[in-house]
């Protein structure tokens, strides 16, 4: 996998963006908790052949995600067939498992992601009954990423939030919200956080 | 959550889609091994009030998801703040804590998806520096569901998918393939599957 992530990189021509460790993988992918599942297609010695080094000829990396709407469901975040045996079915048998996988879980939805350029698997996965989202419901997909993250979570005051989004509302006598996290897995390293905020005038609440 | 899902599939014009039980969201984010996290903007009694029941004015909820080229990320399923308390930067203090727990626990990104018709937080994502992968990469994102994932899981045969996707390379005398899954959790639950392939030529191959 760790070969083969690179591999997948330059395949969707963004290779530039690979920067992680055999090391990370391993750790993240096979503790207690782990943090993502793979499926991997093996090449066979044939029989009387002996059993040499195992040959990955392709590999499907899925994690359990999770809908408010639906619950449980599963995304596909690599699938990737070398391509001297692409054309034989294995990238339909990997997602055809990772469905079989989410049924057995519970999961009612298999989701994933296509580059727009790449046709081939964008008619695959359509061909297998797949939805486009982006293209029926007009969804994007956002990412902070390094400065940008660390800036967010580093900004003590958001300045422009209050001017650029002014609220079509009044703002009566000011009143605190806290800001608290709900699962008990993370509770133990987060600190609660006052905010201040303004309640609608009665009446004007909609619930 | 259970009142304000609803409420923000309302929003996102997409209330038909809503299919979960109190009692699913509870299990699943409040076990062992929670499948999401939330946290909640809560209003707080004014100094002297008395304590009445919790009146949550906003969530976020999120999980942990991985990519192969960066390891641990975050993924922000939803974020919503009621109507009548917007505009008072409650929901970029939400995004803001969410960037905090992913810096925490080793994540370099903070992933969200936004539906193009919803110009107010897509302004508000891209001011705090997110990027819209959609427009600059061309990422789509699909999904199987319902009877299309059922399909999928338990189709024997792909039959097209010999078809329909020959490979260019040539096919010389048949091997085998064996489908495993990699990662402990899932081990007992899956079966090995043998796949018949056929190798390339020496010297063909890439790798």
């Amino acid at each position: 996998m760790t070969r083969h992530g690179p591999e997948l990189a330059e395949f969707e021509k963004l290779s530039d963006q690979v920067k992680i460790t055999e090391e990370a993988l391993r750790a993240d992918g096979f503790g207690e908790n782990p943090f993502y599942h793979c499926l991997v297609a093996e090449l066979l010695p044939a029989p009387g052949e002996p059993q040499g080094p195992c040959v990955v000829v392709g590999y499907g990396l899925y994690y359990f995600i999770y809908s408010t709407w639906k619950g449980r469901n599963v995304y596909l975040e690599d699938i990737y067939v070398k391509p001297e045996y692409r054309g034989q079915g294995i990238g339909s048998k990997i997602i055809k498992k990772v469905a079989e996988v989410a049924l057995e879980r519970g999961c009612s939805q298999l989701r994933l992601a296509v580059l727009d350029w790449n046709e081939r698997a964008m008619n695959l996965y359509k061909a297998l009954g797949a939805r486009d989202l982006t293209e029926a419901e007009g969804w994007h997909s956002f990412r902070f990423e390094g400065e940008a993250m660390r800036e967010l979570a580093g900004s003590e005051a958001i300045p422009w939030a209050s001017r650029s989004l002014a609220s079509p509302h009044p703002t009566p006598p000011p009143a605190q919200a806290l800001l608290r996290e709900l699962s008990p897995l993370t509770t133990a390293s987060l600190k609660e956080e006052r905010l201040g905020v303004t309640k609608p005038e009665v009446g004007k609440e909609q619930n």
